[in-house]
């Protein structure tokens, strides 16, 4: 941490500094300049340690932080990527992995044609909600139970692994029951009860950015959960709120790059949630695969005219078909396969 | 809500729209125009319908919602002020009430300093966090339950209710056992299970305002609480995120009066998050009561330079004590006292 | 436009609002509704007119816009894409037009050499800024004139068309006298003199997106050169504003298939200036490609460690050769090439 | 600047980037840690030096800014406040001044009405604007000379000195023949032509912010006009964009104490354009002087309802008495007066 003083600190003010600094362990080193002294604080825990306890001493201007927060989800920390397997599938690997499916399970019609759909256009693992985190009290609020035995039905059938969301940190083991792959929603990418209890477990997760969290603060985040001892973690893009409204968020299409040089952890990109409207979906999506994604979560539904969550960001059967094929394409020319 | 339909949509394609609203029991009107078509929906339940049921629809250009999606909290669904009553404090009413206290409870002899500064300087509920939800794994996680029993032992011996933040739904039960008002954080603004939880209750709740949530997601959040059958519900304006970074977050001074018209519910302000910076933190305090905010909640802290989390933010006893009186002031000259 | 009354508005104020707008020769069409009443609004001027000519009248809750406030840059204007032609380089049709070289022109030396590298690698047209908009009036501001001389010199030796930034509405004579293709930078997207100065010429124009308008505001300033009868508009995405700091700005991806849906001008996309680094450019210019972006204006310097402006987001060129071919295959994989 | 390098930089890479601080004449320290090897680069100038030049060498990770890049506009460089003198009315000092009338100047009626009720509840300066910056180019843009005439003649009758926006660096002159006080607008912010331009004279100028510009950038804008030798510069806070969509922008209220705290330039404040409803407006007012604000530039129309431009925000000669009636409460109550 780099500790910039006043212009003219007094040195009783310097050395308060100093000494706080060496009382947590840590080497100071000072550049007294002529119009500013500047601390210069080192040691490896700085990162995870608040700037306030030197921020908050008299005399002092500003403290920046040098040390990425976060430790366990850092490139520093882990060089080589990391890979999670679900249920065989690798991700984080050549292979981009398509995960698709409709917003909510509705009935076991609904899933078992979606199951079909994903199966047959090529798409590897079937996403369904059951639980649906909605923003009104008044909304369809997911078939709970019920929605889980229908998922597990129709991956039993199609032979798919299933994603769904959990929201409750004490659901953890009920959902893992029929899921194979947790997801963590934006809403609740700082609900730390919720990483925690994830992190207990040896689960693969899902972790989707919060719609205005910083990159950082998501990699953070995933220190929660591999501080538990759960390493099977893979983040999730999916758009951010800004003050566009043309879209439902922006997707950040520069935190691929951006994650993979930070960080060891898969990354895959949710085009739809970001989109809000099934004709942006495709141009989101081919972007995200050339942008070196490992994965992506679509939204498609049997009859999005009658779905009964997020209709207008899902792509209709035939859509969803076009649409891989020229994935295909694109992953090819990054030199990977779908 | 308004559908507009794109231009040169068929009659088949605004008559299946029409047909969707009517089998859903709502009414419709037709206006042609000599480019658009555009269709009214009118109801009283379409501020509760997702616009997507219509958007998805082929020939949509467009769905507009006119009616607010929040119902309960809405001053069109009560029209007077509500007043939330704490331990015989009410809120809402000509009272500017000081919440103050340590962001976080660290020992005995630190939360029974902070309830005599309270106390001492005119404040009337003490603050005070148990469960710290800490963007990384690795800051201190808050003394949870041994931190509740302080606080009720320094809510005793100084006679002023407590508040303190909430993170489980399932503790909803154990920590209103300590504590008079129970605070939902920014972070689980739509945490729903939480939402839930405490809506279930009957005990009054400060829902903080998520740092990129609108104004009207967070009245429709409140609407969970309300929509439980709990109607003791405060808001609590706390900054939102921007690009802005001379701040922690910048305080919306103008969701004071936007919830003031369209609400009925008290708002609060919380300037120590906000600012990030102790000397910040007066000039904004100021400003919310002279915008009419109802109340304030402070950080105050017997020693910030030892405070275990956010000591950057917090007052000193004397500068907190300064703060009063000139809050008294300003609730004067807008008829208000403190 | 939508004109939402107030619960309990008067016949008198709902009557006021009908003669408003009859008064402005529009058509009106009254949705009484039991809680609400909802005048709709219809003519074809209506996207151009300020919703708060009715807003400001007594009784009115608010006032919704259907029309988009621009014309002539919509896709109801005109339906078929339209093609800037620059010194026979067709810009949005089925090539993706690379146009690159330095920031800023430094010396003669410095952009022969650039422009032998975009040359080498496969662009068609030469980027260089002779005039700089810098942030601090301390900064190096650009050659101006002289900057412009060597630009058409190396333009003239390697057969490259020149595109370059105009700053001031006084220089649009002297500036084409030496380039190509003018440049409107993203702080100046609303200097509406400078918008009206370049709409009455007819050089070809690239509009850059300001870094915190919307895409509807973007259309709308298009609308200014396009209203003085200068059809030769080229949108360029740079990157918007946001709170996320590990990038310079947040590349909106979405924002292409979008322009696509509602525009018919073509979209270009700077990676360099929303990357801010280097390392990030690739996977961004790629996945612009992917997306469907007409073009890309990439930065690449002969030595970006002695480069006097933005050397950090500059390609070398031997990485801006081997992004050209990867850029191909993107480019095929899509139907189109380089 | 701190110069952190990569974790495994090698010496060589380290010795780059010191002789390369050295060669712009600046010291250097070395802080070898045990992980990374961080180079403090420190001396008077480093402020204005862009981090790019550092941060594009070989092994670096990051480089991080510790002094402001604004010179003139800072604290620092100045310890007292400046004041600012219009006509024998001094902004800056205990007197908050209260600038006020309508957005546009329509004709000579209303422009004569308007600054008769800003001189009758006591308002100091006349506001009106002759060039209007508009987003659409169908939209009204203003009188032009024929307004600032009529501005003229209503200051000359009222004895109201007048402030009115500059949008062209070749208007300096020409309008200032006719104003005290010269207003460059939020668009036009980084407009540097324009900048400059003002710079060079002697007029006083308001300043406001970008819209989507942080106060270190605003600041920086400021140190054109500076630079140029023209010290009576006002700052003036208006709003900032971002994803809150009830209010037209969102007042950064904080950027008060901010300012205050960085720079010794007087800052006023916007509420209207903030606002964008006249209902916000005396909220926002009352809360800017709490915070401490030099000043308001408030919208005031002798009739809203045939406002040509931006009625919904301009108050009624009678709401604007009685604010002003609250702001004198407010302003005592912080030991200022109106």
């Amino acid at each position: 941490m780099i500790v910039e003083m006043r212009t003219g600190a007094t040195p009783e003010e310097i050395d308060a500094v100093v000494q706080k600094a060496k009382s947590l362990g840590l080497d100071v080193q000072l550049n007294v300049g002529t119009n500013k002294t500047v601390v210069a604080v080192l040691g490896s825990s700085t990162g995870q340690l608040a700037t306030d306890i030197l921020a908050v001493l008299p005399g002092v201007e500003n403290v920046t932080r040098i040390m990425k927060p976060y430790k366990l989800a850092s490139r520093e920390f882990k060089g080589e990527d990391s890979l999670v397997s679900v249920d065989g599938i690798q991700i984080g690997g050549r292979r981009v992995v398509v995960m698709a499916g409709p917003c909510a399970v509705e009935n076991e019609e609904q899933i078992m044609k979606a199951a079909r759909i994903v199966k047959e256009a090529g798409g590897c693992i079937l996403r369904g909600g059951a639980f649906k985190p909605r923003t009104s009290p008044f909304s369809f609020q997911g078939l709970e139970k019920a929605g889980l035995e229908l998922l597990a039905r129709a991956s039993d059938k199609w032979g798919l692994p299933v994603i769904t969301e959990l929201v409750d940190p004490h659901d953890v083991g009920m959902v893992s029951k029929y899921a194979d792959l947790l997801q963590i929603g934006s809403r609740n990418m700082q609900n730390f009860a919720l990483l925690s209890a994830v992190g207990r477990s040896r689960y693969p997760v899902v972790l989707k950015r919060g719609f205005s969290c910083t990159v950082t603060e998501w990699l953070t985040a995933a220190d929660y959960i591999l501080a538990g001892g759960n390493n099977r973690v893979i983040l999730c893009e999916r758009g951010i709120r800004t003050f566009e409204d043309s879209t439902r968020f922006s997707l950040d299409i520069s935190s691929i790059p951006v994650i993979k040089r930070y960080s060891h952890l898969p990354v895959i990109v949710d085009p739809s949630h970001a989109a809000g409207h099934y004709s942006l979906v495709p141009a989101i999506a081919k972007a995200a695969v050339a942008a070196g994604a490992d994965g992506l979560l679509i939204e498609v539904h049997p009859n999005p005219k009658e779905a009964l969550v997020d209709g207008l960001q899902s792509l209709t059967p035939s859509d969803f078909a076009r649409l891989m094929e020229e994935l295909k394409a694109i992953a090819n020319s990054v030199g990977r396969y779908i």
